[in-house]
């Protein structure tokens, strides 16, 4: 079965979990946003008045099922392919884990979109830079600190144990991200992470997502996405 | 069995959507937080060096499992009791409704607290402001509207078709809520979701709910949960 992805064209966003997951497994998939008339499919699946519409994109398309919501999806991807528990104790752990790495990625995009996703960056800097102290001050340190500490309790080798999960690849996203936007503050604070800075590593150079992140199917970070690179908001 | 949850015990806030399941289904649940030493053992679950800690309540104990995530808990709560299809595609289906009313969530949250959860409230009225009024002009129109549309497309009873799920209980909730934050604005709001005011009442209605609300297990809403009273924020 070829998957469809549809997300954003331009951007990683919370698309990328995805799309790390996917290349990961080898999965055969679409990005049909990226292709032709794709824009216009995405949209009309989400106005569809009969099935499933999602309320957003990403969504996956796997055969006759539409599956809305990032951590939805790898759920549903993660036993399939290997990068998930088959139990149910594991499963339920897992998307746990997810959903925190989801509350994490809503505040990273809060932090240059304070007053709300509608209005510009520009017209909110004031405020962002008051968000993006009190992120860097609370935020980072309790859920990086959070998935450090699991990594060292579970063997240090990957969050869960030893195997690779998809919410490994999340948090290797995550690390990219916070890397990319906000360099200077992330170099002070690595040597708080020193586990999730070895599982970084060691995820990129996993066959498949090192071909994938040297592939012009890896889009740049860039301003438009959740991890953007704002000089006043990296003091 | 019965269950442990575990959440703050002077607030509905996320807790609430559980509470709501257990007390729909008829579930027997130990409120834990609120009982004797109940936050000692909330603290200490949450610090645990092995097993599955979570990040944040609630979480709920199932027998051995520790179960956090408020959409992951209701997932597991669902298929069991009642309130979700057993089948994977409706389960996934119901899932990702709830992850959308889990993300809702976290903007009702941000119009109190833009800059950030760690600063009071009255040291951000003025970015609070401007975020609810983008609140209200953007976001509560573009996520009731979706789930008012789904509700119609879907027969008008229930949010997924015949039978009521967990998240028309969560819905329910939404309604209650933001017509207890807003009242003024909800008010002006509601001509446009007739279907999801008679989903609110027919919740309100049901034999254990009605129950429920009505007890003193149901805590009133206050300013330090997510729907917030704040006079400056309801113009």
């Amino acid at each position: 079965m070829r998957y469809e992805l549809y997300y954003w064209p331009s951007i990683q966003g919370r698309g990328e979990y995805v799309r790390l997951a996917l290349e990961d497994a080898g999965a055969d998939y679409a990005d049909v946003a990226r292709g032709d008339r794709g824009m216009g499919a995405m949209v009309k699946m989400m106005e569809a008045r009969s099935g499933t519409p999602p309320f957003a994109p990403p969504f996956l398309k796997a055969g006759k099922l539409v599956i809305g919501q990032t951590a939805n999806i790898l759920s549903y991807l993660g036993s399939r392919h290997g990068l998930a528990p088959k139990a149910e104790a594991g499963r339920l752990w897992l998307h746990q884990l997810q959903l925190t790495v989801t509350d994490f990625v809503v505040e990273v995009h809060d932090t240059h979109h304070p007053l709300g996703p509608s209005m510009y960056y520009e017209d909110q800097i004031g405020p962002a830079k008051k968000r993006t102290a009190e992120f860097w001050d609370e935020r980072v340190p309790k859920y990086l600190g959070y998935f450090e500490r699991l990594l060292q309790d579970h063997g240090g080798r990957w969050l869960t144990g030893r195997k690779a999960t998809y919410v490994d690849l999340s948090l290797f996203q995550i690390v990219e991200g916070l890397r990319y936007a906000f360099p200077k503050r992330m170099k002070a604070f690595e040597r708080k992470i020193p586990g999730l800075l070895d599982l970084h590593d060691r995820v990129a150079v996993r066959p498949n997502i090192k071909t994938y992140l040297a592939s012009d199917r890896r889009i740049a970070f860039n301003e438009d996405g959740i991890f953007r690179h704002y000089k006043a908001l990296d003091v």
